[in-house]
């Protein structure tokens, strides 16, 4: 048991919290017993689980992973989980290898920064069978806080990390890019049942979408009689891939 | 200019965070510029305001709510405000008058909990212009959180509190009652262009719905090809919404 808080293997886990450091090592955390369910379901290496001596979910997890417990005080735990109220086991995975953009319907984000809004897409694109495709600029994906949001998603469906803001990247993999703002065609006018793949791309929360991308690619809208231009960016995302999903041949 | 933490006023401000004294008082705070404008063009009392001396944005706000501004210092608006990073302006608003619910589409939020969820909702509710109706159990819609969330849409749309939670409220004002969760009728299949107004029922984040009320009530679903049973409840409140709005008579 590990009642060190400045216990070197906790002093690793911890710089996992950094971007660069999950870069480094090709791992990072995931917190609680149904993400590390979720991890291992996909199919993800699970190098070391730590969780309280009270803590029963983290055995069976770590026999279905087929490793052992390390068990760890509660200030320990504390200091290598990132939520607020840690109730552990906070698990080290392996992040997936890098795979290349696939032919199929796909949500973009584009210099997305929101780590909540980022996990809500990747649960939804979960659900309704999108590839997560994220350029150069947005949020780590395998950030724990968008782990923690993405409630397994991460774990279902196909993320394409670090891709070049440009067109060329969606077009020369075959998919149709529609940038998503507030003063495109309305949605509800176009076909979405074409079997070429979709590409819905989702700007910055703040500043929206460069306008060079704009100018080159079918900008759509979802009407608001309310009268305002105002929509969670994960709730657009969300319901743009929803309406593909339906109408998808 | 105030700069002591511990001036009576500032005091009462701060009490506003605790959900019993906005009820006794019947006020709450906004925080920052945009939801200072917003409740300002929505119509809502302004009390007061207070602002950094460095903050232009206050003044104007000030001067289109026909009160002035009181200066504070750092650690008093720090005082007052609930955000990491407070930047001011904290204006005390009156919250509106309780309303009874209307026959028009609507969104029930019955027992959720999740302040940042529950703002979302209200937000695309205002969108796509849906009453919000919370049952007794829900969080405080007027809570600097769900606020945050919100976006300005607590100002552009009817939101009802307290309502009991049971389905006479509903049936009663004249609306049909939805529930939503993962297993039931595929709402691609409901014919949702009635002109009788819609009332979608979202349960709690963990709980979901009492079964006793979704064997009362026709239950509605997504459909999910991901396999999974995962959304976020804002989402799917979301993307029920938008099926209505996009097919309302």
């Amino acid at each position: 048991m590990i009642t060190s808080t400045r216990n070197q293997r906790i002093n690793e886990v911890r710089r996992l919290r950094r971007r660069r450091n999950r870069a480094v090592t090709g791992m990072t955390t995931v917190e609680g017993p149904f993400l590390l369910h979720e991890a291992i379901a996909g199919g993800v290496r699970v190098h070391e689980i730590f969780a309280l001596p009270s803590d029963d979910e983290a055995g069976l997890a770590a026999e279905n992973a087929g490793i052992g417990v390390t068990e760890v005080s509660v200030d320990v735990l504390q200091r290598i989980a990132t939520s607020v109220t840690p109730r552990g086991p906070v698990a080290v995975v392996d992040i997936p290898k890098p795979v290349p953009v696939a032919p199929t319907d796909s949500i973009v984000l584009w210099e997305m920064s929101d780590p909540g809004n980022v996990g809500t897409v990747i649960r939804t694109a979960a659900a309704f069978g999108f590839q997560v495709i994220a350029t150069k600029g947005s949020v780590d994906l395998w950030a724990p806080k968008v782990l923690r949001s993405g409630v397994g998603g991460h774990f279902r469906t196909e993320l394409v990390e670090n891709v070049a803001p440009s067109l060329d990247s969606l077009t020369g993999a075959g998919l149709v890019p529609l940038a998503t703002a507030a003063d495109g065609v309305d949605i509800a006018t176009v076909d979405l049942s074409d079997p070429a793949p979709a590409a819905f791309i989702v700007g910055n929360e703040a500043h929206g979408l460069p306008s060079a991308l704009r100018s080159k690619a079918t900008t759509v809208s979802l009407s608001m009689p309310g009268g305002t231009e105002s929509l969670n960016a994960a709730v657009s995302a969300s319901i743009f891939m929803y309406l593909r999903m339906s109408q998808r041949p």
